[in-house]
């Protein structure tokens, strides 16, 4: 059996001139990085803007195990399912971290039969959105800390910075550091981190913005931290936003790519689905929007983090409308949410699939809340029995929501033609009457406890001292009037990793709530949220190579 | 009068594919970034091998002074000169950093009408060769501190790391840190800082790396630190230097450009003139000598530093055979180096002059020692008087060396062709007998003391006490038998910075010796050598922006 990579590496690709020829971009509009690499042009909009805009359906899953999901495999394979049944469809994705692609997983962009290509560079350095972010982030850092050692004009209280550095890599070692050691000449010392790239808010505002004038008032309204009297120091009074949006006049042009079979992909923008929203940019989703009849998309983690933040952070600030859901899952995950061990996930288990199956209902539950259509997707596995596979169908017939068994990851497009006939069809037979959860205009408190009840189902959230003396600062400056972005453990839908399938009687405790005013939204933080990762034992790193004809290994 | 910028962004540019072709690259050996960038990929070594090179010219110049001397302006304009007299012509220059972009000096790529556009572009992210080395740096860091904290099976000693991590930004607070802060789970603490990425022994590597087997190699020979038993531990031994050489199979393809009057550019590689031997990459330079009749490069500050390093660290290594030199001067910095204070430049004043001229004749002895010709270019400022230049002229006349008045700032191509005449009547008339100032297998005391002597015109050189050790480290490890690279100031030929004109008597102190093993040298540190520069008081991003339309103000 062929690897992820030896089956990029023999991918057929079109000219990506031709991909875009495809969607109707003119020729002056595409921006080449090299043969099969595109950033497309914001002047597109001009010709664009009064085009009606195509369906948007939303891939997500329920919540993960390590038995493995597929969402972005499923996203992929639907897109190519909905090309074969001749549907004009492009697909929109995040751009993957290094930090992840050089530790644990080495390449993320679909699997088998259902990627996107070209598969090392994007995985690698893509057309440096990432680094251009990490250079946008560290430079207000670098006149953040410059401005202190240089008189400290506007009264910065060092111990009160927030805005840490980035790196788009996993460093442990950079998580907690002291700056500014040396004396007197080498600035001014005091602690500070490093967070991964993704968990810039500056990734998050990139993924946010309409355009280049929105990016460049949303980096002003950056908060680096407060002076000594608590009022808040923005990028803005330290003049840093215009070099800011110079350095990402590029990065936020979407990039065009292709899938195995020539499907059209954006793949831009990547923000952490923790402490950021987890979705791709908004120029991306808005322009697949007007160049084609469907365009698919995903969001980070299970529905309770990626389809809730996709909807009431980027559809309420995009004022995007979904047309449709769809709920990736696997039968070998939902027996792991009814407590079968990882070695035992090959045996039929009818029982422990029953009692997981309440994880993918209480998900379907939720998407109904926001008055959506959706279908249930299975990713099917070779040990998936016929028991198993009716049983999931039944369940949901009885939710009145239909399955499709999908086949993408070792078919490619002919193994979704299932799931894209049904997608079309809930489309096209299904209004959707989307609205948001809650009014960003609630209290805090509100918003928050709207979220945990209805989307996790907890009987209520309790608010750390620390959490209630942020509530306060916020209402004080006025920045408590904005969506919540929860950062909250991708494996529960509590905020307790271990209590699988679908736990309830459990309270959400947050510990703190942060404002990215740049980003729009306020961070509610319940437990430990990593936004550095660190290398395991042995990392993939130690395993990739490149020979004399530049033939890669060990990214898959 | 127009600005650089003003200049450049009314530049009427040459797709790039046409500049490629009229040098004879085939269409499928370059990679387009955009329409006005684009690499050259490495297959068309196959096609080139064999073909004879053309004439390799380096530009070099005087000391440095804040009177400025133009040897980026010159050595654009000279081929633009070259072009206007039909010689088919290459310009290989160095690639800029973000650091002194967002810092003093906005951006680098010559000035007035002899630029290289896009001008933009180039000072940014340009084809992200910075970040790629910065990446593949800090991987190397990050799986160094990953493999102390996960067991340290190789024994490292964590208070002898010698590899810094890296940022392509002025970032005084990062000089000096402490890492792997928190406890037990966020890695092992100890003593760290960051160096610019210009000055990362990756860089270097880069630079001077044959192919991508070559530079595979290298970066596998870096020495990250000691053991406890003081043996050296290398990327090798870390299994880096795969994932590293990955990360950098772009960065190592030449990137070509334009000047303002379509001048074919290499714009690839910029490692430090300090730590490092300060030139554009190897794989650049060779490619212009395989696509051109003359190929015209430069190197950093000016020519006992610049020079010595393009001779006998980049030609020895890459086996070059330079055709002649041309060393720029202003007759504004000569009078400084005679000891006129900036404010009074602009009077003429022949005995200041003529004291000044001490450190032209000097790097005119210096070359000739390398059996180059030679040709002096003055810069020409309005200032000058007619006097100060017959005197620069004659005394230039009695060393049997040629001048010309260059006015390539002011007028483009059409300022350089009396330079460009004259230095094609030199290479076409007078013989190169390019040798190497020293013999790599003397031992470093010597090969330190032959170039203190004979290019700086010291009287000898002291060791300190720590220099002392490390040379019988290096020699007990058998590292010594490599060219040295001198870090010293710039503005002297002594290593006293303000020892102007042509200083003698002087001892040269040597504080350190530290081994480069990846890029092949030895470096040998008087004074203080910065390694991270700062920000000023009100940095360059400061008055950066960019509107609505993508145009962009405050680089300049």
């Amino acid at each position: 059996m062929k690897t992820d990579i030896e089956i990029a590496q023999s991918a057929k690709m079109e000219p990506i001139m031709d991909i875009a020829k495809k969607i109707g971009l003119e020729p002056e509009e595409v921006e080449l990085y090299g043969n099969y690499k595109a950033k497309v042009s914001l002047k597109v909009w001009d010709r664009l803007k009064e085009k009606p805009d195509g369906k948007l359906i939303l891939v997500t899953a329920i919540n993960p195990t390590p038995a493995g999901e597929g969402k972005s495999t499923t996203t992929v394979g639907l897109g190519q399912g909905l090309q074969k049944i001749n549907k004009k469809t492009i697909i929109a994705l995040r751009e993957p971290s290094l930090g992840p692609c050089m530790g644990v997983k080495g390449g993320a962009a679909g699997g088998g039969y259902s990627q996107v290509v070209p598969m090392e560079d994007i995985n690698l350095h893509f057309t440096g959105d990432l680094h251009a972010i990490t250079t946008a982030h560290n430079l207000l850092a670098a006149m953040l800390d410059n401005h202190i050692h240089q008189g400290n004009d506007l009264n910065i209280d060092p111990r009160r910075i927030i805005f840490k550095r980035v790196m788009d890599l996993n460093e442990r070692a950079l998580r907690n550091i002291v700056v500014g050691l040396g004396g007197r000449a080498q600035g001014v010392p005091r602690e500070d981190g490093f967070d991964i790239t993704v968990a810039s808010e500056v990734m998050a505002i990139l993924c946010l913005a309409n355009d280049l004038m929105d990016l460049k008032e949303r980096l002003g309204k950056i908060i680096v931290g407060y002076d000594y009297d608590k009022k808040p120091i923005t990028a803005k009074d330290l003049k840093a936003n215009g070099a800011m949006a110079l350095l990402l006049k590029d990065a936020i042009k979407p990039n065009l790519v292709q899938t195995l079979e020539n499907v059209p992909a954006f793949i831009h923008g990547g923000p952490f689905a923790n402490i950021a929203h987890g979705c791709n940019s908004v120029s991306a989703t808005k322009l697949g929007l007007k160049l084609a009849d469907y365009t698919i998309t995903e969001a980070g983690f299970g529905a309770d983090l990626g389809a809730e933040k996709f909807f009431d952070i980027k559809c309420r600030f995009a004022k995007l409308k979904p047309d449709a859901v769809v709920i990736v899952a696997t039968v070998r995950a939902l027996k792991m949410h009814g407590g079968v061990k990882k070695d035992n996930l090959s045996e039929e288990n009818v029982d422990a699939l029953a009692k997981g199956f309440e994880n993918l209902e209480k998900h379907i539950e939720n998407v109904k809340k926001y008055n959506v259509p959706l279908i249930v997707a299975i990713n099917n596995f070779p040990t998936d029995t016929q028991k198993e596979v009716k049983y999931i169908q039944e369940r949901c017939e009885e939710m009145g929501v239909e399955v499709s068994q999908s086949e993408v990851w070792a078919k490619g497009g002919d193994g979704g033609t299932d799931l894209a006939e049904k997608l079309v069809n809930l489309v096209e037979n299904k209004q959707s009457n989307f609205k948001v959860l809650y009014d960003e205009n609630l209290s805090i408190k509100e918003k928050v406890t709207i979220i945990a009840k209805e989307v996790y189902g907890a009987k209520g959230v309790n608010f750390d001292k620390k959490a209630e003396s942020n509530i306060k600062q916020l209402e004080k400056l006025g920045l408590d009037k904005m969506p919540i972005c929860m950062a909250k453990t991708q494996y529960s839908l509590s905020d307790d990793p271990t209590l699988l399938g679908r736990p309830e009687g459990f309270e959400v405790t947050v510990r703190e709530i942060k404002v990215s005013a740049g980003a729009g939204f306020l961070v509610a933080l319940t437990g430990d949220v990593m936004t550095m990762p660190g290398l395991p034992k042995v990392p993939a790193s130690t395993r990739m190579d490149i020979d004399e004809k530049g033939v890669i290994t060990g990214l898959f």
